[in-house]
């Protein structure tokens, strides 16, 4: 069976890539896009503007909607998936307290799932950082991410999900660098950006104590594994019930 | 608290690593040693023959046994362990089944811990390899490990219990190289071992697929971090009652 | 200005990345492409079949030919490149005896450029090991090298001219694996090919010894980096006489 | 032949790992020690007090004097090896200028080789940097180093010499963090300091553009990679005239 499923933002870079990486897969078809303003065609799929997105439900049908856009544009477009009662999977990130509360109040009515980060390997790593900060008490937490050199903001938003996960652990405080004298406390954690060239996204945490290194890492070779994580969420969440949901939920399903 | 510790196979190298280990700490003392003759003094501690064994356990009256010798060394000490009801940290290698069956015959009247790997951080690894394994259905593995040139066998004791983790996931057949047209197969595991100076050991599974890279990896520096753990085994086992124990239950018990 | 440039093979996997690469930069425009039969256009480059390149060289008079393609392939356009004088880029590999002297003979008439890795990287890593390898007598020398699963054989092409860049400073023989009883010997290398998910590829050297260990990398994150560096090649060619060329002259041109 | 040397600092942590690795060694014999205070004996070799160094010079005739202490100290010794005409090999660090001066004027009338860090394959390192970083124009460049958690000093020496040799090939600036907004100039290098467990040393500057990375690394396994190199620049040493040396010319003699 083949998920039918619309691309907001469909113009963008990852809706995009959404777009070609279902174009390769038996189990999805991109049936309409929506972007800020008509877009024409990309990649064979008819992109409507903004304003047309009721009407594009209604042709078009999908089973899900994968949104990789903006909090505004993501916003825009619930009301009308509610309406067609379509589950929606959300990509987009930065959302406010008040568009939080948006996308929970439409998931008592159709499914939603969102997530900051659809690599299944991100995921895991999450899983194996959990087991080993518990088990590995008192060894010093180090974590490093490497990103290309457009990348404006650090650390990245993956990186601050490791760190979150290892505070639901241990109490630990970030250092974001460290110059001259600069003795380690205890519960700290060094946390570092590095920006290099085209690098798509690496992460690593080590633990170390006791003459022994551990290292938990994960690298993205292309953007095409988040967009490949989404769509195997929206083939998740096309045989789900209204609700909240995670992407931890997929890969468990698998 | 002090936990008084006799060790069995003094003089060799794990043997002088665990006394010299243990002169640093304060919740262990090391009151004797034997080896397979009389040797003397080791880092202040009485080292005496096997033949005296019995005696010299009487005298120091130890909380727990440490052992690394050889298999013949030994299950020629696990008598007088019984007889003066002395439980024993076994890190020895190597033990046929005869050998295996005497140990375990013992653990009916004594606390007996065998362990192939007294690294906290190694057997943290092998949790997160079950997770990642599991959890990571179809992505491809590879296992590599790096040691010292010295090192004959490969390949290593730890890779294998690695691989053996893996397969408890995973149906997973071993190459141990490749060479001219070598087409993977979906079943397969890469199994490499580097020989390189004097590496202390280092281990590495990767999982990748899906545009994406997971790695777990571990490094030794130092052959202190093996009598560390001992030496914990031995404190947590000073507690215990008869039976057969395993090194996980010492790190869960943290 | 801009180099005008014909690509043979132009609908292969590396035909099209150059296609794309060059798409993006604004010292080259591809012209014209070649391939087996006519192609029509691959991103608005028109592609005429193999029988029609002399038409198409007097047509669209490139300044350079890029070939990746196959040996009968790329050897069946050079008495076009010879007939008006256009500089040959050679990226395609597996030439027989035959098939080098031909181009060599070229060489006489036109500039020919070939080499089996345009990566700049990967060309300064070479330099790097003949340092590192020159300097470092007496450490243990130890490949690997990382590529996605399709590929078939092993080890890959660029691990075996860091082998040979080894092997012009010392006179070391490769294994291909350990299992076993397998002491390492002095004149030794392990030469390692993991083979997993989507790496684009991947080779490290390390060299062991005295406590330490250095270590040389390199990671291909895309193909474009070798469509990048044949380009590059290209607009170096533009300018030279007749004469058999090495890529390592357009690096240290820069 | 065996060279014969004197150890000042013995009692120190460098001092007694040279003692320790040259008992390993038929090349070299320590045949005394200098300490602030006498010391009694240390590994089988004599250490006496600062204040009795010539006397033990002169009983004990060493070819080279290898220092491993403080400024105050090494400089303390400087005459008296002048006076018998021994060469000096100086491993001490932090010498204000003049203490520079004071060991260049020593050096007209004695060999004296200084070097920041003995190991040969951060020396072979620093040559690849050179080589690297000169070829790889236009790369991004980041530096990173690990060291145990006692190390209160960031970056470290050792990473300051690294720096050093890329802003000799390029004019870039280090930045010791990254949070928040943080764009990366193009003429900025990325230095990082983890601290962590009881890591050795750990060295890496990678450079990416271009769609690929290279990675020039080092690991010391052990503080006794630098005795190692600080013993094989006394035996060169030891035949060398007057003059000032590089820990380089040690290597290149080989």
């Amino acid at each position: 069976m083949t998920t039918a499923i619309a691309v907001n933002g469909a113009a963008g870079r990852m809706g995009r890539t959404v777009i070609e990486t279902a174009a390769e897969r038996d189990d999805v078809e991109v049936v309409v896009g929506f972007h800020a303003s008509d877009a024409g065609e990309i990649g064979g799929v008819p992109v409507v503007g903004a304003d047309e997105v009721p009407e594009a439900l209604a042709e078009h049908d999908p089973d899900v909607v994968v949104d990789f856009s903006l909090p505004e544009a993501a916003l825009g477009i619930v009301d009308a998936c509610v309406e067609v009662d379509v589950g929606l999977v959300v990509g987009t990130t930065g959302f406010d307290d008040d568009g939080f509360d948006a996308l929970e109040a439409a998931s008592d009515e159709i499914p939603v799932l969102k997530a900051t980060n659809f690599s299944r390997g991100i995921q895991v790593l999450l899983r194996t950082v959990t087991e080993a900060v518990g088990a590995l008490d008192g060894y010093d937490l180090e974590l490093m991410e490497t990103h290309h050199n457009d990348k404006v903001d650090a650390p990245s938003g993956t990186a601050n999900t490791i760190l979150e996960t290892v505070q639901d652990e241990r109490d630990v405080e970030p250092v974001y660098g460290r110059e001259g004298h600069a003795p380690r406390e205890d519960d700290e954690i060094g946390v570092f950006a590095r920006r290099a060239g085209d690098v798509r996204g690496e992460h690593e945490l080590v633990l170390a104590g006791n003459d022994e290194v551990v290292s938990l890492s994960h690298r993205a070779e292309d953007r095409a594994v988040f967009a490949a994580g989404a769509l195997d969420a929206a083939v998740w969440l096309a045989d789900r019930g209204d609700g909240w949901h995670e992407f931890d939920e997929v890969i468990d399903a698998e």
